[in-house]
């Protein structure tokens, strides 16, 4: 069992990860593939005339202004237009996708966080109560042994679901992370615009080769902007029992291939 | 039994229509929800200044428009706002629902329509040929009714996909007659902004309150516009083995309790 996360950005090669898939999944290989949008969102809610905001925790982290109709936006470009592009492409390849967000079957619950601590941009502090996030922290891991048994390749995307129902915007890469963990598997890919962890942001050339299960909290160091989510799903997967995380570029030709051959960032 | 067709007018009280279903189901009743989206993908489709387009087939049949852009908005609307919001309601009224367009696990499959013959406003006809529409032909019973075994609650969407796994927009209310007739269905309940078929719409006083099986092709003369596929799919849905067809009033504040108490045109 591999989890793949595909990131959202723009130049990620999305027919190759599928084709990559599809052999795989041909070879007998079970899959879960999850998804994110992030590059498309943005686009789009700048053509509605409701730009994305983003907004700086107090410890740092960048994350998605979701109100209600960030979410809503948010849904029709993962849930909509991103799930069912996965779900086409896997189809015409002969492969039998169900694409469901992390609300189907309360597939990826959390807590909703009622109040964020932000920090603004003239360096003030406020508090967010009208925001929909949360982190994934229960995975319905039956309703995806079910797919799987039944022969369905599971595609994933935020958003989540809070215990009191109501959609909230997660990180992908940490709800990958979790999904990973809740079936045990044996690899988690992370595949974004970037061949995996750099030690200087943005020269490819200082790429990370390896990383031990036990040192990867001291490479939170290295990780810029959105990749520390990624690094710290990594670090959950990995002392969670997942055996190899791999960053990995999702822009070539091959790329699930690729990465599964130690092509980028491999933390076991 | 219970599959109902929650129609796409924006007048249509989704909110009534979750509690009602909700109700059914605790009280151990099976239902499949098929819900439409027309309304705000015309709206959506404007915003991003794609503005819909409507063509009438030399049979008089007017649909959608469906090239590639028109696709993704569809799906954007179908698939992620409209799909999500009855997912996310559900789930807030304690029901687990699981939502899914016709692409996912080939729910609904059928032969794109490689050519599509139509009339213009000034009379001539002409042939699409870049037209992603079709009609569903086979239902993955299956799928669904693995997921009512399990506890979900299957909430469907178009598109559905062709035999060679391309999205297709299909019409929902057929669609629904297809999954009534798949899953034999005690009852299919298709819910819109009318309060049933008209002998003089738009006069609501004129409404049909019954029609028997035998009769059903004899009312298409009363059926105008959208109306027109509604009918048809009660008469597939009757002839191939479904009780009763109910086409009811969806704005109420009991529409699925007034429908199923026979408020509304009951072909049987």
């Amino acid at each position: 069992m591999i989890v793949i996360k595909v990131g959202g950005g723009k130049a990620l090669n999305h027919r190759a990860i599928v084709q990559d898939v599809a052999r795989l999944w041909q070879m007998g290989k079970q899959v879960v593939l999850v998804h994110g949008g992030a590059a498309l969102t943005n686009e789009i809610a700048e053509q509605l005339g409701h730009p994305p905001q983003f907004v700086t925790s107090v410890s740092g982290y960048v994350s998605r202004r979701t109100d209600r109709r960030s979410l809503e936006i948010f849904e029709m470009v993962y849930c909509g237009l991103m799930n069912k592009r996965f779900v086409e492409l896997f189809q015409g390849a002969g492969v039998n996708a169900v694409g469901l967000s992390g609300l189907d079957g309360r597939l990826w619950q959390g807590k909703r966080k009622d109040r964020i601590k932000i920090v603004r941009e003239d360096g003030r502090r406020m508090v967010l109560r009208d925001d929909y996030t949360g982190r994934v922290e229960k995975v319905n891991a039956d309703l995806l042994r079910e797919l799987l048994a039944q022969g369905y390749l599971p595609v994933l995307t935020p958003p989540a679901i809070s215990y009191a129902g109501e959609a909230i915007n997660v990180d992908g890469d940490r709800a990958a992370a979790q999904t990973a963990v809740a079936l045990a598997a044996e690899a988690l890919l992370i595949l974004s615009d970037v061949p995996g962890l750099l030690r200087s942001f943005p020269d490819e050339s200082s790429l990370i080769h390896h990383i031990t299960a036990a040192q990867v909290g001291d490479f939170m160091a290295f990780a810029q902007g959105r990749m520390k989510k990624k690094v710290m799903g990594a670090a959950e997967a990995v002392q969670a029992g997942v055996k190899r995380v791999i960053f990995a570029d999702g822009r070539g030709e091959t790329p699930v291939q690729d990465a599964l051959a130690g092509k980028g960032t491999v933390i076991d």
